[in-house]
């Protein structure tokens, strides 16, 4: 039984147009770590990610145009703070990027698919179809798991690179939480959410070898 | 009657290694031009002409792979290459980028459609159906046209921009021609095809009302 978050979900337009600017953000972060790739096997998965996440965030639109709303002024009170956010947790090497765009692109899509649960029942199940859309962790998995066997001093560093994402990644998420008068409500019902989502990290990184 | 430069072409490997090559770093070049752009309808117009490019890329990747070669061995000779001239023809501002893209990607995307008169008929025929994948000309013309509207003196820079442009660009192209000994009959077969890829370009420009 999974907790959700349906009780603190913003409306659908505040939670397609976050959600949508976060996935612009995320190409963003993919196509950098490709044009800093020096392989073409790392460039062309890279590619081939980005193109998945470029999927997703069309089906996000085709909900937002669904909804008759206008895409631009849904997603635009979102994109300083994604585009902050996508600052803060930028990498300096390719392998640092790609490391972000796994351990934040796998724990935003976690959150936002808990967060689903406020939606309309018809909105919800086509919002996780969207986000479910095409395999991101295997292939983000492959090759940090390629470049970590290549270079294995590489590995402690990626550890201490992913650790430093996960309160940015968090704060990403907790801000798009409506919270409600009482705050410590707010938390017990945040807690165990929050809870799951770092087991699931722990498990992302475990599968790479690293210490989350 | 189209004159073509089937003498000249390489084999079907280094015709698809090249240009699957140039393919991802026209992929860089928009999604920086997405990253730069402030408003949310270009970065939204660029996404989406990006998905146009990464088609055409994996049908030229999937050409590669139908021929049993290595995509990584076949594209890697093309890197430094193509990245060189990406670095060169990389605009400041974010609409500098977007005219790069506009017209690297459409004079050369017009030069390898000739180039592939010299490719075995039915690797040719499906290369051309690759490369004429969706639009990107009407969605990058739009993208520019908006721009110059709501900034009328953009259109004398991006003019001096894109003059510059044009001889990285027709010397990217010229890389790909494999020239025979004859020097003065190679130029005759070149000289044709360049002066109708320099009157496409010319239109491209006029369009958007600049000098080319």
């Amino acid at each position: 039984m999974r907790v959700d978050l349906a009780d603190l979900a913003p409306a659908p337009a505040v939670f397609l147009g976050h959600c949508a600017a976060l996935h612009l953000t995320f190409i963003e972060q993919l196509t950098t770590a490709m044009a800093n790739a020096p392989r073409v096997a790392d460039k062309d998965a890279l590619a081939r990610v980005t193109g998945v996440v470029l999927t997703r965030y069309l089906a996000l639109v085709a909900e937002i145009e669904r909804l008759q709303l206008d895409k631009s002024d849904i997603m635009a009170p979102h994109l300083e703070g994604v585009e902050e956010f996508e600052r803060r947790t930028q990498g300096n090497s390719w392998q640092e990027q790609v490391a972000s765009a796994h351990v934040t692109i796998g724990f935003l899509t976690d959150f936002w698919m808990r967060l689903a649960a406020g939606l309309p029942a018809d909105l919800r199940d086509r919002a996780l179809a969207a986000l479910g859309n095409g395999d991101l962790e295997g292939p983000m998995h492959r090759i940090l798991e390629r470049g970590i066997a290549a270079t294995p001093p590489l590995a402690s560093r990626l550890a201490l690179w992913c650790r430093r994402l996960v309160g940015d990644t968090m704060l990403q998420a907790r801000s798009a939480l409506v919270l409600k008068d009482d705050p410590s409500r707010d938390e017990a019902k945040i807690e165990p959410v929050f809870t799951e989502l770092i087991a699931e990290h722990t498990r992302r990184m475990d599968r790479l070898g690293l210490t989350a």
